[in-house]
């Protein structure tokens, strides 16, 4: 791929999630111009804590949200993000993000943004991993297994570090490893790189729960989509330099699976914590 | 303390979990009878479940959800539990609870209920700890360290393993465990016991995050309070038998601390897993 080309397509993640407001509480979100069935989630999430950051003071950041994916995103009109100031304290503010099309609520946020305060400092520390440069991208990875990237939006560059997504057939570890970044150069801003973490972070996450059962996100005979989901933020950091996602599976059940997910930068530092749950139904391929 | 004590304890809390109906949607929590200067979060956690169980059918679980701590709960007045009926699908029904006092919301909790269904299975396995019968109560730790006991409900009966909540003095692991179960019997009935482990589930769990400072939650010069709380179910279980609560802290940065928690059965099995951010702001004591 050019690197105009990758650029462009960060450029249009940014233009995606710069909410067009309509009202004090009330923002209108678009869709990217690619063909999808379903709005993909990370997007929906991440333009929801733009709406949420949009009515907050800047002397306080994210450092949580938590959400439920209700219905599936209509690709075809834009999400109308509606925000409902819960709480705006002296030290922590609250909002509650409900975004609407059709009339009905997709999807629900809960978000909580702190002021900057001083206190007790420590981090898990990152697990030994190879670096991302010598790794194949994601879109290599697909090419190679003759498989279409209807999922990965070519905005960001994923790198498995421990598993393939393809081709499993028997049971793995329960945890899979990828570096991911922007493809392209992103502008300051720490709320613009929180919410590309946060649209970003609902990739790859899902599929861990399927490596225990020899299955992954391209097989047809599992029915996946995500049900919450849940982050914690831990401290600066940029979304167009590599980031690890170092994630688990502690659960599958009832034809739900959970995942979790460590993020670090590429200097070892925890920023954030993420916890995913979702539908993993079994069906005919 | 005699047996008949601990199972009117028991059976005090059982009552407190039994909300009195004020309308289809809206229903009514007392607190329990004791000195207390704010409601212990885990029961109004406890208590906005039972509200969310309450307008959803039998035929289907509650497998996750997702809270905020809003405002200090006022222990001198009722809470109002108000229920919003979200989502009523095939497979999961959702619902959304404000806890309200003085005309303001307290706690906000999501939960979802799911249908039962086959799929994948795998759970996390428990790790290998001494069993509970040998260890000290926690009412005989707080004795012997001559500390007033004005956090734990005497209807639980937990057992710490690794650590003392007290005389902390060094950077201890970031690791602490639990043996906990209702002081006495329970009826049957999952939703009382999955109530129950969400009650409980607020107990000791951010006191995690003070281990790597030395510090703990009896210490003056740290204030601390739940700030969210985030469960996940994966299957059945009685509350009134051995529950072993496997805690970590990832991180604490900004006056916040953040911890995680697996519950497993004495069987280990995991039927439960936690996260729980918290302040925990250094003041003069």
């Amino acid at each position: 791929m050019l690197v105009g080309m990758s650029q462009h397509h960060v450029n249009a993640l940014i233009d995606l999630l710069d909410l067009e407001p309509i009202e004090v509480n009330i923002f209108r979100g678009v869709n990217p111009d690619e063909e999808r069935q379903r709005i993909f989630g990370g997007q929906v999430a991440g333009q929801a804590l733009v709406a949420a950051a949009r009515t907050v003071d800047d002397d306080r950041a994210v450092h949580s949200l938590h959400a439920y994916f209700l219905r599936p995103g209509d690709p075809n009109v834009p999400v109308l993000y509606e925000v409902d100031r819960i709480r705006d304290g002296r030290s922590f503010t609250t909002r509650r993000v409900a975004a609407i099309q059709h009339g009905r609520a997709i999807f629900h946020m809960s978000a909580s943004f702190h002021i900057a305060e001083p206190g007790f400092d420590h981090l898990d520390e990152m697990p030994d991993v190879p670096e991302p440069d010598g790794l194949p991208t994601r879109q290599e990875r697909f090419a190679a297994a003759g498989i279409e990237d209807t999922y990965g939006p070519s905005a960001l560059d994923v790198r498995y570090i421990t598993n393939d997504p393809f081709n499993r057939r028997e049971a793995l570890p329960p945890t899979q490893r990828v570096w991911f970044r922007a493809n392209g150069d992103l502008p300051d801003g720490q709320v613009l790189h929180t919410c590309l973490l946060t649209y970003a972070s609902d990739m790859t996450l899902l599929d861990t729960t399927l490596l225990p059962h020899g299955s992954g996100a391209t097989d047809r005979s599992v029915m996946m989509a995500s049900l919450d989901h849940a982050m914690w933020f831990h401290g600066s950091f940029r979304a167009d330099e590599w980031l690890l996602y170092d994630q688990h599976t502690p659960a599958a059940s009832g034809a739900r699976g959970l995942a979790t997910g460590r993020v670090f930068t590429q200097h070892g530092r925890l920023v954030a914590n993420v916890v995913q749950e979702g539908l993993i139904r079994q069906v005919e391929p």
